[in-house]
């Protein structure tokens, strides 16, 4: 239970909060923008300043540059309290950055002009991640100022390249094992699987990121004139992606699903209780009816539990109005492998970089680039810290905490179980209609509210279980 | 045999006429560009005043607007030259606009400037069709300066939306029968099988051209929250164009190829004998080896005999650097399917929708757009006006003249045959490597100077053969 006078501290100042929250969302710190000044830096120098005055240690840590033509990394934020040696350490992960907020037309108010209508907080970032992240810090100040001090050593790891899939967090953690090293971890930046449903995502999936290029003849050559008599490289890379599912729904690279851990019986009739309405969620994405993935299998277990393959863009020739009767010289597809527990991206890339060998015809010269990979991630549902969260989530929120999945990724997820060794509670407080990565982003203030208390419940459970017994849980 | 004062005459003038051909290719007359003063306005006034000059009535027609934007048509001349009304009359076609001119940086100089540069006329619309249509001008001008005058009656139609599939020339020449009726039609707008065969094309495929449109959510989402729950419009859509061909390289469609009237085998066995070597054809197109097409008919079969199905176009989600992991809202394909004789577009297009539909999944709606359409055309190779052509290429360029097809569409030639009852004689004189739709596209001058002897030869025989004979070859 949460000492009265942290709740009350919390009731009382939601109003420096909410408007210290505004303030955060006010910088358009977008990951993959140059400017100068850089938004992302003068977002970070606001966080650490913030962190400061909580008393916190922080300082501002700046990647090295990357690729090949360099792109300056977006700082890092390290911040830490030490309480005491016996106190477990608590890692609380979150980000600064965010998505880009186009297309504007489609906001109802300026993305980087926070707004509250009817009990939301418009802004981009509200729910992804500022407005998930700022909650930990309103617990920390609660703690310090009305609990009589923070009852765990803190650190936090607060990253600027979240929105484009962090290409140098691994690197940027592995550099600093001892100063992120620690007993919990805490990462907000999830959903409830409904509003009033306080949810811990169990498993996230992996993700192995291709680019297929078909080259055919070396410019685009008039389909009348030669059509027939050489392979147009459009029909032949459609031909390949037609072939990577069969009629049932299934993956048909080679040994694509030999290492698929199925989820436990037990588990499969937990996610069936779930209130999940599919004619509701079809809906919610404007389509009459959903598909996709393997039958036999339902909407949440193929999004939770299956591995899946979907092209996310695909390219070639004349794209314009009207008609050009052209056989393209090349044609390119992304294409996007959602990887389940146990399988390894880098076995799946060479499972289907022999498929696209198989399925080049001759006349045709094939590519295929990786642009990213991430592994799948299963958490002990059971570990303490996992049951910590769901007692102080179902103290904030006075309900049953449900354990559930996520299909998408969040790398640092996987990166803190492999660098620290620690599986990190995903405990995030957003809603699903939230729009995190779409126009109208918002954040309920009730979440931001009650998610400070879970926040706060969650730093004393951990300090009342203590070192030793979080560490038999990992 | 020419009257040896033309041959002299079209010798004596060739500065004049190389200096009038290189003044029409200096007008960029783009059929899709709208400009003010409009290039393609000035160049078909300049051709209405160069045929005035050659004694000729010459006019300058514009059409109607057209779709649904409406977009200027550009303007068609039309023009005549009456000798007696026992004399056949000859239809000669061209077209004064031309391909746009991009990629500009890849010109040795610039498509609008022309250049003679060893033996070649570099320009834009040098050979298709500027320089094409020039012969004839020329042929015209020898027999009216030193043959004693034309030896036929003559009516020119100069089409100004040739490049961009003349969609209002149908309609155009419905509504002058009268202007362009005739005994005898040419059009200048074919290429020789090879340089030094002169060639007369017998048969043109014919198109129907459709686009694809997949719609899946309401917008992009998110691949990992909902891959696998709602069906990926790329995957889809490239399921269904992977499915419009079965191993062999045929076409799926139910009936596509019941109307297909095979070539006959004496033709089969002339085309094994033009010199065609795949190999150094595959090289020119920077291929390592052909495709495409069905299995058992050789390249040459399958570009003018066989139809085909070839996607011109896709789009979908995201294409940019990098990647991004979303299931797009939708996915478009464009394709042409090149006809032989005897499908009908109509009927093709047909069997196209009922495949989609047979191939949209749930969970996408589908829509075909019809965005054009031009019916196959077969030539008798025996009519007296084939046989006069035939004849008079054999004089001007001192070789036997090949019978052969060719893959593409030219619209008019349909027309004619329809609208005038009129087989038209496909007598050109590019040369395959001239490049019409490529950067530094290029016209031999010999081809210019042997095409005005045999444009010239052609009026001569058309006229011995007096209006009875023509008119029992139709």
């Amino acid at each position: 239970m949460l000492p009265p006078a942290i709740v009350h501290y919390l009731q009382n100042r939601r109003q420096q909060h909410l408007s210290s929250l505004m303030e955060l969302l006010r910088f358009p710190s977008i990951a993959n923008v140059q400017a100068s000044p850089d938004p992302c830096v003068q977002c970070a120098q606001w966080l650490v300043e913030y962190l400061s005055k909580l008393g916190l240690h922080a300082e501002l840590l700046t990647p090295a540059s990357v690729g090949q033509a360099p792109r300056q990394a977006k700082p890092n934020i390290l911040a830490s309290a030490h309480v005491r040696d016996d106190a477990p350490t608590l890692l609380i992960y979150g980000h600064y950055d965010v998505q880009p907020p186009d297309p504007l037309e489609l906001w109802k108010s300026d993305p980087f002009s926070p707004q509250v209508r009817d009990g939301f907080l418009y802004a981009r970032g509200a729910s992804d991640d500022k407005g998930q992240l700022f909650a930990h810090l309103m617990a920390l100040e609660a703690w310090q100022q009305a609990g009589g001090g923070l009852p765990v050593n803190v650190k936090l790891l607060i990253e600027g390249e979240e929105e484009i899939a962090s290409p140098t967090l691994e690197k940027f953690m592995a550099g600093h094992i001892e100063q992120l090293k620690a007993d919990a971890a805490v990462i907000s930046d999830s959903e409830f699987f409904a509003p009033g449903i306080p949810s811990l995502t169990t498993s996230l999936r992996g993700l192995a990121y291709v680019e297929v290029t078909f080259r055919g003849p070396d410019t685009d050559v008039h389909s009348g004139l030669h059509g027939g008599a050489v392979t147009n490289p459009v029909n032949a890379l459609a031909a390949l992606v037609g072939a990577l599912h069969d009629a049932q729904g299934r993956i048909t690279i080679d040994g694509f699903y030999d290492d698929v851990l199925p989820p436990e019986e037990a588990q499969r009739r937990t996610w069936a209780k779930l209130p999940f309405d599919e004619g509701r969620y079809a809906a919610s994405l404007g389509v009459e009816t959903l598909g996709g993935g393997e039958k036999g299998y339902s909407a949440l277990e193929r999004r939770w539990a299956r591995p899946t393959l979907d092209c996310n863009g695909i390219v070639a020739g004349y794209t314009g109005r009207g008609s050009k009767t052209i056989i393209p010289s090349q044609a390119l597809v992304k294409i996007s492998m959602r990887l389940v527990v146990n399988q390894d991206p880098g076995k799946v890339i060479e499972g289907f970089k022999r498929f696209v060998a198989g399925h080049t015809p001759p006349g045709i010269r094939s590519e295929v680039k990786v642009s990213g990979g991430a592994r799948p991630v299963m958490l002990r549902i059971d570990s303490p810290s996992m049951t910590a969260a769901a007692e102080a989530l179902q103290e904030a929120f006075g309900a049953q905490t449900a354990f559930i999945r996520c299909g998408a990724s969040v790398p640092v997820t996987e990166y803190i179980q492999r660098l620290l060794g620690l599986d990190a509670v995903l405990m995030g407080w957003g809603l699903p209609d939230d729009g995190p990565h779409s126009p109208n982003e918002h954040f309920a203030l009730e979440q931001l509210w009650r998610g400070s208390l879970a926040a706060a419940a969650f730093l004393g459970n951990v300090g009342r279980l203590g070192r030793a017994v979080l560490k038999i849980g990992t």
